[in-house]
């Protein structure tokens, strides 16, 4: 079905010029009218995909969201337990240029969500989709005996976001040096997981 | 000098209209006129107290991490210490409405900064100061000798920023329930603690 395979690229090149509007103007300062200018098209042609402007900010922080969700758990594809869990995090910390952009677009949005509630609602739909992922990996963990007592599922889960979303705000924000930011990203990677381990 | 105590109360007066217009339309969606409604005065008068939109808002988030940073280190005022620490986490966590008000406005700014120069150099200033503080409380704390051997100052900061950061974004964009929101916060916060602590 070509037409369709047509219509999902279509879709994605719309939605991936949406991304670069919001890192240059932010959430609320994106217009339709720049994201047709921004992709080449029509602003006929932009609704016709992707509907009104609320549709696809939800659309574009649904994308950005599925997009991290499919590295982090492609990535740990061949992985499991506390391992997965480590190359989850490595997938969405904002270490390299590609990372660095999805996060942006993310920080982005979880700004402007609790001023707009369609974005709101669409994100904690999308961090329960995570947090399923997530129960997994420690599913694992527990059954190849890598976690340490104690640990309960819900309290890494939320250090899990809170981390990831504290770090891409911190280092994205204060800028910390291109060289210096995957070292110190990674540094917290490895600290959360060794916490969770088993010490034996 | 009454005039310049007026002028003081006017522009805190103007900015937190500025706060409210921010947590009810975001960052980029603040206008002047939207501001000056909120405050009931003229686009002038505004303009007269805080100069044009570009310095509001560098004014709000400036005086919103002043209002934080006071909070947090006033209450911790007569503490030293890792007690110090743990009462400026109590002060900025958004376990209660006020302190969830300025945490909303705070997070809405982090969104906005990154597409808004001015906004991110203004909030690198005030991570800048606030590391400051960060730092004198762990002074007192290995003076006090109440820290585990390992803790290394900038760490233990980027954690505190990372967990206040990711926490009030979670907790109010997950919508953690009002009546669950101050204990898990308070959990998060004690953790952070107990993990820096000498276990003698």
């Amino acid at each position: 079905m070509p037409r369709l395979v047509d219509h999902e690229v279509r879709k994605a090149q719309l939605l991936a010029a949406t991304w670069r509007v919001v890192r240059a103007r932010g959430v609320e300062g994106t217009t339709t009218r720049a994201i047709a200018d921004e992709a080449g098209c029509s602003l006929s042609v932009l609704a016709h995909f992707l509907g009104g402007k609320d549709d696809i900010l939800v659309a574009a922080q649904q994308a950005v969201y599925e997009q991290i969700v499919e590295r982090a758990f492609r990535i740990g594809g061949d992985r499991s337990g506390l391992a997965a869990l480590r190359a989850a995090l490595d997938a969405v910390l904002p270490i390299d240029e590609e990372r660095a952009a999805d996060a942006h677009v993310n920080v982005a949005f979880a700004g402007a969500a609790l001023s707009h509630p369609l974005l709101a609602e669409s994100r904690r739909a999308s961090h329960r989709a995570i947090r399923v992922h997530l129960r997994t990996c420690l599913r694992e963990a527990r059954e190849l005996d890598e976690l340490r007592v104690g640990v309960t599922d819900e309290a890494v889960i939320d250090d899990f976001i809170i981390l990831v979303e504290g770090s891409s705000l911190l280092s994205l924000v204060d800028g910390w040096a291109e060289e210096g930011r995957a070292e110190r990203l990674t540094r917290l990677a490895d600290n959360f997981v060794s916490q969770l381990r088993h010490t034996r």
